[in-house]
């Protein structure tokens, strides 16, 4: 047995055999060869599995993921047969006496060079194309397997070095029972795809990808982030009986499922929920969310090769609209850029992209993305209790230009004879330090904030969340961020406004007690955050913890606070 | 005449013909060819001139730069020897009848490629070099000119995209008269390059490339950000004109070279300046600097294949010092990173390298980096009156470790036998917003904070200062920037130390009187912006400024700031 520490990144126990999600060492030798023959027949032989593999994984995907994510595979498959490609390699083994190796890498060398100087996106993707297929043509020329996530069919447990959005959209969600990366934080997109799905993850143990071979039994514990590869007897049981105490105390929290959200000292809190699409409200729901905090519709926006319509974006608002029924649900505006890209919108390439063009500054300059996302939304309205939220605003300007451009398509669609809501609450995400600490400025012209704490974080800090070398530096409980939350609840409350807050923090165990303290209205959290936070919650007084208010305001640094909380909610 | 509006980035006015800095346009049609043998003779001829132009550049490099500049240079010119790269070239004309152009292309592009997909920075490096060469060559082949920087002689106008620092490096400070460039603002590092040279330039202009013909007439005005292309006589006389006036106000200027700084109400202030070597002490002393408030050490890490040893840099912080005299010098520790690479460290490529391992965050990971410069520097301290700044402190436990790390080797030193002054403050730039939050608790630290506005801003705002899409968003106004300035300052003043800022915004003639009012006590810009902001000064009241400062505060945007502070100083 080993035992791996990690970053909980996603509840519960999970047990099962492991998948190793990883590319396979490409490295050979270079030998001289005798017979050309001998190696086209090995070339041929490879590529010709590659394709039979690729089928699979094409009909595999265009069954469970639909036409425009199967695009990929035949794309990849062209290439295998393109004799431009082909022929020069076997030209090569000809010519030069080279190994079939040898051959095919230099030829798809040449390639992805000429196609990745070249200065035009659709070029550059062949180029990912070729190398993508090259090392699954090179794995099977080297006689070694080659993952193909599409086609796991018994349950796993999947080891990577980190996921993907485009391997999270491969993985056969019925046969994964959990996952463990070697990087990442609870805020990287595995952690909280891992949340969404409700399936255990530990991420960031540095070395679990080097330390479980295929077919290992693996523990995920995602409570303490423990990965145990090749369990004893005894660790089994131990785990299975963890296991069942999970479960336990799950029907425990769905006790609470129904019930208001209420502190020690009978203070009431709202507890909602993050999603990414319309299928995620019935997980808000199963887990006692009062509504909805944040809806991020970048999803819509993804995976596709043109913009969605307005009226596709029209029927996704108002499924969660109408699946949350009169509960509040606060949806964010296109959030592109940064470190996600939409192929099909050109977006320039940054030196650094988290401090680029994204969000709202992308929308404000380019209207005839943001105004059919707009008049999505307004149409939507009617159906549901909806408040609308700009992202990434760093001046009143910008908020006051998207305010105005939301009114104007508010006017067009009733004159166009649509009917929309007039009680359309109007916020901004707080996620950039120059409005957090003008908040009080902002406070008198927005109907709400909701503070996204994984950027302001990065953004006060000046330290890319992403980046492992900095990732110290990620401190959500750093005073600098208390003293910037506090100011944003202070000003909100000031002008009779209400904050919330829907970055990773809200769910945070050791941040609940000081958001509740600093007087923070809603929390809005990964679903499955909710009904532990609402069973915390009922054991915390309200009135304790703003009684500490100064002294963390007050605090040097982040060790300090956790010591503090820890001590005084413990 | 065409008249261009770009951002003054260093005052005065030039006036001479254009040399366009740009690469010429290498498209060709590709047309069939008869006879290889020609081909090949042309070929030839282009390399044999371009190999002629780089024998002389590296010449003059090494009598202007030294060797280590001039090694570069020898690096092409071995690629344009090399049978490797030439041969496949000849070959490709002769076997696929191609004409000379296509053949280089298609050759280079292979090895460009080959090279770059190579997981090493040597093997990238060369890469970089055949891209180099290769637009050399490709330009004698089409008979257009290529521009060869290090070779003017004689005065010229220098008219480009950009200017990077090998672009500097090369520069003939004796002929160019002054520059304009499309893109950049006032803290790009050709703006900052031409105020240390003390020529007139302006920046982003966006099209000044497209508008200037090589050797037209071209008028610089760096007062106001214009460019005159084929002036009028009457505009030749105008801005001879203005540039008399310049003349004179210089000497104006000059007569309080050697005064102290004093308000209109006889508050005194110090006023001191940037440097980024030995040799800018001059133009310091001679604007009348009264101290240096910011060493940017780097430039003894830069253009080089290693470290600098303790022995180089100790000379260097000596110089410095000497030349001073007991007017004080904060030098700021390394801060590489971020936009500013060292082939010779390795240091990692990043996503955000603005938001990356960069300053005091890589030199607590790498003392034998960093205890070599702080010896140097502790050993230095002796010969005048030097102050220490850490640069990019996030948390108070950064400040710890390096102020440790530096007792350690005072300790080491005074052990050793060298002597080390005992009066040594020891401070930190304040440049990422959670410092400027909690200010209040560095204060009981440091002995003193200098604000470094180019990076305060652009983490507060979340805006890359090099990105033109959100430049915008680079808002030294903006009321959010004011509060975090105005908040650092006060902390200090509470714990009685001194607050400091070195970033552009200090020699901002609006900033200044703002600045005045929030009490900040030290002023560190540009060495031409000194005697400009004593003759400020003197005309404006600190308790004016000072009972303007709530208003400032809570103001909404930074165009109501400029507004106001416009409109009670002029």
């Amino acid at each position: 047995m080993t035992n791996i520490q990690g970053i909980a990144a996603s509840s519960g126990i999970a047990i099962a055999k492991a998948y190793q999600l990883v590319t396979p060492d490409l490295s050979y030798t270079v030998k001289e060869i005798d017979n050309p023959d001998n190696e086209i027949q090995r070339l041929e032989q490879a590529l010709e599995v590659s394709k039979q593999e690729l089928e699979k994984i094409k009909a595999h995907t265009l069954k469970e993921l639909g036409e425009e994510h199967a695009e990929i595979f035949s794309a990849h498959l062209l290439v295998l047969s393109d004799p431009e490609l082909i022929n020069p390699i076997k030209d090569k083994i000809n010519n030069d006496k080279t190994m079939a190796e040898a051959a095919l890498e230099d030829v798809a060398n040449m390639f992805i060079g000429m196609f990745e100087s070249m200065d035009n996106e659709y070029m550059r993707e062949r180029a990912a194309d070729i190398r993508d297929v090259t090392k699954r043509v090179m794995a099977h020329l080297l006689g070694v397997s080659f993952p193909n996530p599409a086609l796991i069919d018994e349950e796993v447990i999947v080891i990577a070095n980190d996921l993907t959005p485009s391997d999270t959209a491969q993985l056969n969600r019925q046969f994964v029972k959990g996952f463990a990366t070697d990087i990442g934080g609870r805020t990287s997109h595995s952690a909280i795809m891992a949340r969404s799905l409700e399936i255990p993850a530990v991420v960031g143990t540095k070395e679990v990808t080097k330390s479980v071979s295929q077919d290992e039994i693996v523990i995920i514990d995602g409570i303490d982030g423990n990965v145990v590869i090749n369990p004893t007897e005894e660790e089994l049981n131990e785990y299975k009986a963890k296991q069942e105490n999970f479960a336990k105390q799950q029907a425990l929290w769905a006790q609470l499922k129904d019930e208001p959200t209420f502190t020690a000292d009978g203070e009431q809190i709202e507890l909602v929920g993050n999603i990414g699409t319309p299928n995620d409200v019935t997980g808000v729901l199963n887990n006692g969310g009062e509504g909805v905090g944040l809806y991020r519709t970048e999803f819509l926006y993804m995976g596709k090769s043109e913009l969605p319509s307005e009226d596709e974006q029209f029927e996704a608002y108002k499924s969660v609209l109408e699946q949350m029924g009169d509960k509040p649900v606060v949806v964010r505006t296109l959030d592109v850029g940064g470190d996600k890209e939409l192929p099909y919108l050109d977006l320039p390439k940054e030196m650094n992209p988290f401090l680029g063009f994204r969000a709202i500054r992308f929308c404000l300059e380019n209207e005839h993305v943001f105004r059919p996302q707009l008049r999505a939304l307004l149409r939507a309205s009617v159906y549901g209790n909806l408040k609308i939220m700009f992202p990434m605003i760093a001046t009143l300007e910008e908020f006051r230009k998207a305010k105005a451009i939301l009114l104007e398509e508010k006017e067009n669609l009733k004159q166009e004879g649509h009917s929309v809501s007039d009680d359309i609450e109007v916020g901004i995400m707080v996620e950039i330090p120059s409005t957090a600490v003008i908040a009080k400025q902002f406070a008198k012209e927005v109907d709400f904030f909701s503070v996204g704490t994984n950027d302001l974080v990065q953004y006060t800090m000046a330290a890319d969340r992403m980046n492992e070398q900095v990732s110290y530096l990620y401190q959500p409980y750093h005073p600098a961020i208390l003293n910037l939350v506090n100011n944003v609840i202070e000003a909100a409350h000031s002008e009779g406004k209400w904050a919330g807050m829907c970055g990773e923090m809200a769910g945070d165990p050791i941040a609940i007690p000081i958001l509740l303290g600093l007087g923070l209205d809603e929390f809005s959290m990964s679903a499955t955050s909710i009904l532990p936070a609402r069973t915390q919650l009922k054991n915390i007084s309200k009135k304790e913890m703003a009684s500490y208010k100064d002294k963390l305001l007050s605090m040097s640094t982040a060790e300090e606070v956790v010591a503090f909380v820890k001590e005084k909610t413990e």
